[in-house]
């Protein structure tokens, strides 16, 4: 049921021009002995690199840039325990924007110093989804900030969705993107900036509510959040399960111990530091291989970098 | 007291010509948040980046290009319990060429993993430095293979050297370009390679001997293998030491605690995997700025990423 608010692959290529100047083009890498361990030319396009450490900086810079002067001056709210936040802040900081953040007080020191770092002002909340949407209705009704959607909105999605047009730019033809599904934004703008390749989602066991909801043809709701890709605990967005359904995007699941022996291995092989979280597709490819017959060519998004080394 | 072994510019530019092919021209990355602790431009070169995960793949590579048809039919050999041994390991097997590495029994089995991976043949010695290079000689004799040194020889310290040359060639003038000293290979190569740029070195305390021999004016040994940063353990060459005196270069001291938070803190700015070893200049700029009075560009040569992440 795409509706006006359904973002299109022309919200996506606006959101590139946009965000163009802001945004790091970042690198594709590749090693030859993952691209072995998989039988094909796998590369990561490295999202871990993009500023403020995740993907996340693309949304939120297309969404701030797209509003006005006016709404800009009174500033912009969200509610995130993790790259949302951070990315918001960060963006927001560079433009001049002042930017709240409603933080639940289980999420650790290391992610609130991160929004910190970049001048959030930050408001706690209890731990759950009720109580944090209730806070940033406060701060909102207190501020009149523009609330800015951790990634179930068009402004997120076709942001999100730039890496997809950066990667189906790369010279050589690419058959398959992979990329994780949290609360797909991602998935959602990739699926429309992507023309030529196959999309292909993943998702740990413990939390594959996007699966379910494509299984079952209905939005089913996040898991408990026990999973180690702490970035992909969140719910399944609306807009973006209606994108997802009509792609009939195919989502692999992978367990806990496989997605912890992936972050080592593209860790130790890429020499990058990455999220468990994005280390879940290539978990997957590793356990299924490609999802079309003669795919050749993969290139798998690591989605970020904002690793807690305290205790390294 | 140069002699007709004592590698010049020339040298460098002649393996800049032997190895471009085979090495990979690594990026410079950078941090604004690096480049306002230091209140300078201060930017990577990735060696981590480099192929086998460390700049070691340089010296090796030009070393074993640059030997004869016959010489390669006989084999190369080295003692190493590091990145010299995995490096030549990668390079003889990319060329066809075999390659036996005496590996002192203490030696992780994460590295002897890196040695094997790529083929190389692993002969086992004790861990006295006599024992190892006795063993060498066998192998040698016994097989008629040619020895490659780790640091202390013309064609691995102008392989080294390209490193420099590559940072020179950066748009803007880089003002100076700081190494971490072990053997002194990497440190003596970038001597010869720069000409217009400072080069600074850095060790650590625990490992200081080619600062304490720079001062003595005749080198010193090596100290107890104590320091985290297990690549500079090592004694200082003999002709990397004449190189260095002959330079004047500055080295700068820096303690276990500091290298270890500056490694966290590279590694949580710029996402990469790099050695402790690695940290080590960053270290010692963070504690002492820049050694030119109006320096404003500094590159730091990120030595390499092979970090055991088994305990992750």
């Amino acid at each position: 049921m795409p509706t006006s608010a359904t973002p299109t692959k022309n919200d996506v290529l606006a959101a590139r021009d946009r965000i163009r100047q802001y945004i790091t083009q970042t690198p594709l890498m590749a090693s030859s002995r993952l691209s072995e361990i998989c039988g094909m030319d796998v590369k990561f396009k490295c999202e871990n690199l993009q500023k403020s450490g995740s993907f996340k900086y693309r949304g939120a810079s297309n969404a701030i840039l797209a509003l006005s002067d006016d709404e800009k001056k009174r500033g912009v709210a969200t509610h995130s325990s993790g790259n949302h936040g951070s990315a918001l802040a960060a963006v927001a900081q560079r433009l001049g924007v002042t930017a709240t953040i409603v933080v639940p007080r289980g999420a650790s020191a290391f992610k609130r110093r991160a929004i910190e770092r970049y001048g959030g002002i930050i408001v706690d909340c209890s731990d759950t989804l009720d109580e944090r949407e209730a806070k940033l209705a406060e701060v909102v009704g207190r501020s009149d900030a523009v609330f800015i959607p951790p990634y179930d909105d068009p402004a997120i999605i076709a942001g999100q969705g730039t890496v997809g047009l950066e990667i189906e730019q790369y010279g050589d033809a690419v058959d398959e993107v992979w990329v994780p599904v949290g609360g797909g934004g991602l998935a959602a703008g990739t699926v429309l900036a992507c023309e030529s390749a196959q999309v292909v989602g993943a998702e740990p066991e413990l939390a594959g509510d996007a699966h379910q909801s494509l299984v079952a043809g209905e939005r089913q709701p996040a898991m408990p959040p026990l999973t180690c890709a702490d970035g992909l605990r969140t719910a399944l967005g609306k807009l973006n399960f209606h994108l997802l359904q009509e792609y009939a995007l195919p989502i692999n699941l992978v367990g806990e111990s496989e997605i912890i022996a992936a972050q080592k291995l593209l860790m130790s092989c890429l020499k990058l530091v990455i999220e468990s979280s994005s280390a879940v597709p290539f978990a997957a490819l590793m356990k299924y291989g490609a999802a079309r017959t003669g795919s050749e060519r993969v290139v798998i998004v690591l989605t970020g970098g904002n690793v807690n080394l305290d205790g390294l």
